[in-house]
């Protein structure tokens, strides 16, 4: 009879974090890794934007390859599936052939992939991993930067149930929501189906608010009536403002979006399943494209409406 | 100096008000005015719905116009506008040439019409009722049979300023929040904002699950991971659920939003703008109507996925 209670049993000895691409997202994340005492070993395209890791303690690598030699469990945060390919298979002239983090890594490692990505390509990566002793998962993420700098992150992971495990306690210094989706791709399909909600709810509102200035209606005052209802939506209420007040700077830019467009698409034409709303969400984007809005935030789809789009969609 | 202030004058002498329409809307809004102190007189269709409001002190007269007679404000809650056209002109059989609400009612009367309906005949409306010496003001509503019980729907006003004004007393036992958005025809073109983010919304969520579950993910999973964050909506938090487990009872019928998308259509061409998710939505929907689904929730839609949409949409 003791008020004691033995402390837990140390769930994994992962102690050196490898961190590649350390952009707007991954420069965060790191931050909180070494903030909570990890070891973080980082390899970025562009090393200056490495150098306030590096300040911090961070510990630099000139190769992913390199990165994974030092680390327990490799996290990679980059831009395209292009460069997911590049960074876990090398065979380019950033990351030589034997260069990556599949070809590298120690048996045991761990492999997390959090960019948003290809679920056909998560799959192909874990198979690879398998095939040399490491495991791999894919955790991509929703929040933007924002979150990122939180640490209040959602997290959404595919693959082997005791991998996401030994992943959750670095992934629990990211995010305040870890969920495993199922296997292999399941943490992208599911990050593509809330960017399918993203992109299509992005034009309800945007055709709701157009309809009422074209009505010679005040679109604020629509916006502030209807946005506490059913045609509710966390775009009406945080990005229509901003649209209507002619500011679009991004919190997520339009390039980043019709690249998870093109993902989520090809990812449906895999299933033989047709998305009527998607598509049109689809041609919109990239007629925003052709505007030159691709650096724009995605509320930018609100100025369409005023650009003539009958004559150029062809109704 | 005293601490005493004159009570407010009396804001209106308006006593005796007529409710048109005593369906599922109209007999909430009717019990909230008996229950205010209001001397109300009714007419419906069908006799035998406004039974209960009789047996609560509520008077029965046999034709629109003779509910105007008798009444100082009329509120109108009916179905489509080709009944909100019979009640105020009359010229059918049901409401004979001269027994409609602009022929009969006194001088000073004010004329409310609270069904969803077109903008332009509202304009119509308010034009004629001028003409006679009355005021009319459009007041559609949201937050359905749920709203209209519990007296917290949202109304949104088109008219003339002091004509809203002097609604506001009788609006606000009815709802939580009375705006006025501008000129006659104006709450009507507000409330169709409403619907067209509603449709186009619920296309967005549909499609992220039928996503996800093509994908062999849980979408009950997925719901609750993604309805926190920027694919957030009402509808993937209060319909979504409901859809996943197949309960597709109506909150709101699939015949009664495609009838409001009509009208949002008509209203949209009249402005030459051109809303192509509008119209996925409306060709969605009218898909679902083909199965048959017209008096289910409007939530039905994601059972649309399931059933073969590549070959009837020839995509």
């Amino acid at each position: 009879m003791t008020s004691e209670r033995p402390a837990p049993p140390n769930v994994n000895d992962d102690r050196a974090i490898g961190v590649i691409g350390t952009g707007i997202m991954g420069r965060s994340m790191a931050g909180h890794l070494l903030a909570a005492g990890y070891e973080v070993h980082v390899f970025n395209r562009t090393r200056s934007k490495a150098e306030p890791l590096l300040a911090a303690g961070a510990t630099w690598h000139d190769t992913p390859g390199d990165v994974a030699e030092a680390s327990d469990v490799v996290i990679t945060m980059v831009g395209m599936p292009a460069d997911v390919e590049e960074v876990y298979f090398g065979g380019t002239k950033a990351v030589p052939e034997g260069s990556g983090l599949v070809g590298r890594s120690r048996s045991g490692t761990l492999l997390i992939d959090m960019t948003t990505s290809s679920p056909t390509l998560a799959c192909r990566i874990a198979s690879a991993a398998a095939g040399r002793g490491l495991a791999a998962i894919d955790a991509p993420v929703t929040g933007g930067d924002v979150g990122a700098r939180a640490a209040t992150l959602t997290i959404m992971l595919g693959g082997d149930a005791a991998a996401c495990e030994r992943a959750r306690p670095m992934l629990n210094r990211l995010g305040k929501s870890v969920t495993r989706l199922g296997a292999a791709g399941a943490g992208q399909r599911c990050k593509l189906a809330n960017q399918i909600a993203v992109a299509v709810g992005m034009v309800a509102w945007c055709e709701a608010l157009a309809h009422a200035r074209a009505g010679g209606l005040d679109a604020a005052a629509v916006q502030q009536v209807i946005s506490g209802g059913a045609a509710g939506s966390w775009g009406l209420t945080n990005l229509a403002p901003r649209a209507i007040a002619g500011d679009m700077a991004p919190g997520f830019l339009v390039k980043h979006l019709l690249k998870d467009i093109g993902l989520a698409r090809e990812c449906a034409a895999e299933s033989g399943l047709v998305l009527p709303g998607l598509e049109t969400a689809e041609r919109l984007y990239a007629l925003a494209a052709t505007h030159g809005w691709t650096d724009e935030g995605t509320q930018v789809l609100y100025r369409l409406y005023d650009h003539g789009l009958a004559a150029e969609t062809g109704a």
